[in-house]
């Protein structure tokens, strides 16, 4: 299973935003939205093998975990507002310490990065860097663990907590985030066939 | 300047969607939108050497060309409902036969896949196709333009149209065009540099 975990460091917690207002209002959860559909939706289809983290450090209710998991998540489509809408009514909820399941394929939690390597268990991890080393040329299994910052990258802490990791470049250009995930999905896409 | 075609088989071609319900009530306009984000934004933002044009041919205004330009477009901004509220306001205007501007830009005219080639003029042209050629191995100059479909692909007419150009693909995996946008751009970013 292939695993994305994306860090957003405004990005609210809580369900308290407004879906005609998502850029303003949500601490731009709307980039991260936009990575879980990079993650997981294909042309008429959602990949199975794909597990998403959302890391929301916005906002009061912060820090908390989402994690979409492609083998049981249902009603994920492409559009902005149907994701936001469907992260609104996850987040609506109270959170516990451990994730758990809130609609089909998505669970929840308080907690933030520690409580992600956690749940994670084993993999090779990867953390996206600009002046990392060139993804097309390294070995990368189909359970890799992919760390993407958003549009503030990483803080410090988050960097000495990942620093044992490989680094890892998608190109000469500093993209979007979501961008980024789908570059890394193609790479892995090519490997497996 | 590279140029990105994208042809909407059912994208609505006036204002008259519903910006809190785009999804639905736009023919899949967001899906094109998603395009315009891909091919013209990246992190903090706007890339000059790109034109998207975006062929219209849903509901009674059908068909219409929308062409933004990198060079001249503003207030561009990668969330959906931000991209739609500038076509609708762009969509809302009288179309001619000609294109021309409407907003900084955004240019807007009558007409179809045939009006697209009369703008492009000279430059290499390549039509996404997942049984084409690995764009790995190609040849691509930073002029090229690329036509993509959208969910519903490319009709017989449009193919007719499109069939001495060389058939490109970016991957085992049939996606999304907003993906096969942001393969095709990390492709020539990297050729560049």
């Amino acid at each position: 299973v292939r695993r994305f975990v994306i860090i957003g460091q405004t990005a609210l917690a809580s369900g308290d935003f407004s879906l005609d207002d998502l850029a303003s209002s949500s601490g731009r959860l709307d980039a991260l939205l936009r990575c879980v559909r990079a993650a997981l939706l294909v042309s008429h289809g959602l990949r199975r093998e794909v597990l998403v983290y959302l890391i929301l450090r916005g906002g009061p209710s912060a820090p908390r975990v989402v994690r979409i998991d492609g083998r049981t998540a249902k009603f994920l489509r492409p559009d902005e507002r149907s994701l936001a809408t469907l992260l609104k009514k996850t987040l609506a909820v109270g959170a516990g310490p451990e994730l758990a399941e809130v609609r089909p394929g998505l669970s929840l939690c308080e907690g933030d990065l520690d409580k992600v390597l956690e749940d994670l268990g084993d993999g090779s991890c990867y953390v996206l860097d600009e002046r990392g080393h060139d993804v097309r040329g390294q070995e990368l299994p189909e359970d890799a663990v992919f760390f993407v910052g958003d549009h503030l990258g990483f803080d410090e802490a988050t960097l000495t907590c990942l620093q044992d990791y490989r680094r890892l470049s998608v190109g000469p250009v500093s993209l979007h985030s979501d961008d980024v995930v789908t570059l890394l999905t193609n790479e892995l896409d090519r490997r497996a066939g």
